[in-house]
């Protein structure tokens, strides 16, 4: 019963997020996995454990997920054989036989996350899929400064959707960064875990700075008030990407 | 009777190509802006003449069409009304009142094609709608040596499909560019026209070379013979996209 650790990469748009619904006959990234992985063993039933529980129209480039598997493959084989099951939205960008005690969500140490907005009249076609669109300009030093207050320590309640099962809403944002590459604003945040829609509603305070409807200082209280009715809405899920899940060490906390 | 110039972007994927096709309810890019473009007129038939007749799968960033149409409205009021009723994959970029005796196709003098094709062993969800996906190594020498041997005004019968409707199959290839991006294959070719299909044909005859199946002489030759069964097989419709249509002056030959 070997463990083992891949790393994905799906365009989200024709999946309804990554976790399973029970009762229901959605497609999901984790229920296309596990019927697949299960081609592959003795039939008995895989879970699959996902680094994030990404929503619904949100990609990855870098998702990382953790199974057993009852036969013995090489990597390279198990990572040829998964992909030519899969559909061409979902791929395996690497296959690795994991360390026992790793888990793909509890031993992630942190998760970047990538949200793309074009802000231009007319959204290219073949932006459709990647990016969000917000037509207007966004004011670029408003937007940088709210984003540099979203770094360090804090409790994050602000921010936070219902439904979430965290324990706790403190979290440690390690980076977070907001770039313009013409008329489309790059974001890039970093964390050591991530609440529930907490990206999106990073975002949404990027928008509302950038479009002048909140300033930094309301945005300042609204974060600290740790009520998530004092923040503005939530960017759309169009636009997110999963981009890398860090380990401690070369394959998880545990190796070595 | 106003004359209307519109530069378009689309996403290939879902469309049965640019032309309408007679008898059969295909999804096409010139049936849709018809229909579109019939519903802001008196209601009769609206004919849209396109640069390039572009494939099924194949992309637009810079088509252009021309029209008729019995309204006066200001451009940017055209191009709104238009964006509004247009399905997201197929956008209007600009629009501008044409003069008489302009013609998307017959105007044009020449036209640019970039293809993409991603050689790595597995291709990114998200570019599978952009790029084509051939895994190996090509020889970047060869490709380039080949890509530099279409300059030049030449006979292309070679590289003509059956079913082209041109009188003459000599072409001028004004700029014919390979570079490689990390594992992506990147090839832009402009001319003043091209044969059907002939810019796949093109990049068949550069993939000959990167695979080693296909000598420079080899292709010197085969392009020599005039003969299609002479030249390697056409690449793959995905990958391709019209990235621009040049005119003579600001708005084609007959401006001023």
């Amino acid at each position: 019963m070997g463990l083992w650790r891949i790393t994905l990469a799906y365009d989200g748009t024709d999946f309804a997020g990554w976790q399973m619904q029970s009762g229901r006959a959605a497609r999901t990234v984790q229920g296309t996995l596990e019927a697949t992985i299960a081609r592959l063993g003795d039939g008995a039933r895989v879970v699959v454990v996902g680094a994030g529980r990404t929503d619904a129209g949100v990609h990855a480039l870098g998702q990382v997920a953790s199974f057993r598997l009852d036969r013995e493959l090489p990597s390279a084989e198990l990572q040829r054989a998964l992909n030519a099951m899969l559909p061409e939205d979902l791929r395996v960008l690497e296959a690795a036989p994991a360390p026992e005690g790793f888990h793909a969500r509890k031993s992630a140490v942190s998760k970047r996350y990538r949200y793309e907005l074009d802000t231009g009249p007319v959204q290219l076609p073949a932006r459709r899929r990647v990016a969000g669109h917000l037509p207007g300009r966004l004011d670029a030093v408003a937007v940088r400064a709210v984003a540099e207050l979203y770094c360090g320590r804090r409790d994050f309640a602000s921010l936070a959707s219902a439904g979430g099962s965290a324990k706790t809403t403190v979290r440690t944002v390690l980076r977070s960064e907001a770039r313009f590459a013409g008329e489309t604003l790059v974001y890039e945040v970093e964390a050591d875990g991530f609440l529930r829609r907490m990206v999106r509603s990073l975002v949404g305070g990027l928008i509302a700075a950038g479009r002048g409807t909140l300033g930094i200082e309301d945005l300042r209280c609204a974060l600290a008030a740790c009520d998530r009715r004092a923040w503005p809405p939530p960017a759309a899920a169009r636009g997110l990407t999963l981009v890398r899940v860090a380990y401690d060490g070369p394959r998880g906390p545990d190796v070595e």
